[in-house]
């Protein structure tokens, strides 16, 4: 099975910090390669797998500012596409432009949708659907109007997040410093706690931060430490009472909520998007409405048991269980299209 | 002859008012169509042509907020080129995008490059010159590095623009508010000339005309009449002793500068860019390299002939010119193609 995985190139593939996509891209580019798939990744060329590295694109548009970010989008559909036929199946984690290259090629597509921004996109998923595959991460972020071939939530690679079997008295901010991801609904319900609370992300809001975001944090109660890399991010990860993910918009998934998780710490979240699915509450956290609910729910998230937290998310958010769920798919995808073949040979 | 012409989909074509791309895309549309060529307009669907239209887009971009320029940039392109072999010839005003399909249909691609923006689109470029037949559209915006199959200068529809025997003794700026443009220089030069001064155009950098720009406005010598379209416009650019165009920038082209010519009025023109390929110093007005050189100009602009200016327009912009010189290259790229694969044939 020749598999041609498509990258984003906004981050290198796997991120260096910051870039979702590029990591989910990566985890299940790597898995599959260990399990013997014969897959190219294409990515931006400093980025780093075990498999086949094919691209064109010399850096990333985030980090290099010679890049220019539609030039090279460009160039990197353009590359693969045009040796598409190589392949039994592509799989396009890279939003929708890929689509447009969809009937010009009889090699079928995967798209993995890494969140329904908006339905101004819709106008790229409806006309393919009957091209391409799509893929949901979470079944709260399946549009309506589109039919899904499956929905498959991100793994992470469980094994290299340490289990922090006391985690401590402190409460934790993982996530973009944006409304999205409610800091400030976190910070309120540290203070209501009377808990110190440990900040960590990328300042995604410049505007937003220095208004409402900064003037709370006192480097004492409130301690914000920037983007955390390495050992240092999977100890906060785990030393903690509990992420508060307070979010603001129905978030597709979560990829911090899972990990908190694997270092068996447990996650208060408001109940919105891929929430639901990714939290049992009561068993791994618990799911709240408001930020009063937060507050009562940091008084008895001490009771939860961390190592059952852990448990659940090596059970449930594995890249093994991830890599099992697309392979599935590509090989349902190949035989459908070999079939769609034989019938329109007259077979 | 079956040519597909992909115009821009940033406003309607032709635009109802600004949108020099759209316009010359339309100019030319309709001449081919005239001459019988069996020419397929790709456009936003409230475009107007006499020719076929075809399209997907349902507005431009920059007219209708619901319209995502990204989504329907990529729609506009796929659904071009997935009946791309139906056309001998694929006419591309819509800048790079469309080169990221040229490997993956066999009809031959001609692109008008409407003015080279940065060498930070050489790569969508560089990669595709044997593949695709690229336009200049003046000499001076030959990027030294492409190969060109042609140089074309646009033409207008002088017919449309009547003959202004007698000008006036006011001056005229004609174009977009932005520091380009050297809307600020024209009324530095229409003050120190002790005449007054029309300016028409868009605002297209709001925070440069609300500093420097509008302060200046006095509604008496300098008067900014917004944008005019119609009579009022071609009335504008007849009514006017000469045209300031006293850009910052190597500008490729400039419509109005030939539209004014078509008019009778003389040009007055910073010595850069295409500026010396439009203008003939001393006849059709004058290249200048400050703005004390445009004063003195202005000073000596009465002595033109404007019949003189009239005719030269006439002769050397005219869209019969620019149908003629377009008809000859496609006849050109088709049968180097047919050649192509002919040999490639083994015949």
């Amino acid at each position: 099975m020749r598999i041609a995985m498509l990258a984003p190139i906004a981050w290198r593939t796997p991120p260096r910090h910051y870039g979702p996509w590029e990591l989910v891209t990566s985890l299940l580019t790597e898995a599959l390669f260990a399990r013997g798939v014969d897959v190219t990744l294409f990515a931006t060329l400093d980025s780093v797998t075990a498999a086949r590295l094919d691209g064109v694109v010399p850096a990333p548009y985030n980090e290099d500012p010679q890049i220019d970010a539609k030039v090279w989008e460009f160039r990197h559909l353009a590359h693969l596409f045009e040796q598409a036929d190589r392949f039994d199946l592509i799989h396009n984690q890279a939003d929708f432009p890929a689509h447009a290259f969809a009937n010009l090629t009889g090699t079928p597509i995967v798209t993995t949708i890494h969140g329904f921004s908006s339905d101004r996109i819709l106008p790229m998923y409806l006309p393919y659907q009957d091209r391409v595959s799509y893929v949901a991460i979470s079944a709260a972020d399946r549009h309506p109007a589109l039919r899904y071939a499956a929905t498959i939530h991100h793994g992470i690679a469980v094994e290299t997040f340490p289990f922090d079997s006391a985690g401590s008295e402190d409460l934790l901010f993982f996530g973009r410093i944006h409304p999205d991801k409610g800091p400030v609904e976190a910070i309120a319900a540290a203070r209501a706690s009377g808990l110190r609370l440990h900040m960590y992300g990328i300042v995604q809001d410049e505007d937003y931060h220095v208004r409402q975001v900064a003037p709370l944090i006192d480097g004492e109660v409130i301690r914000y430490h920037g983007v955390a890399g390495g050992a240092a991010r999977l100890a906060a990860l785990g030393r903690a009472r509990a992420l508060l993910h307070l979010i603001n918009f129905d978030e597709p998934f979560g990829l911090s909520v899972v990990e908190a998780m694997a270092c068996g710490t447990p996650v208060i979240a408001m109940r919105r998007g891929a929430m639901p699915e990714l939290i049992e509450d009561g068993m791994t956290g618990f799911l709240v409405d408001s930020v009063d609910e937060a507050v009562e729910a940091i008084a008895r998230v001490g009771g939860i048991d961390r190592a059952a937290v852990r448990h659940a998310a090596v059970e449930r958010f594995g890249v093994a269980r991830m890599a099992d769920e697309y392979l599935a798919l590509y090989r349902r995808t190949i035989a459908a299209e070999a079939r769609r073949r034989a019938s329109a040979d007259g077979v």
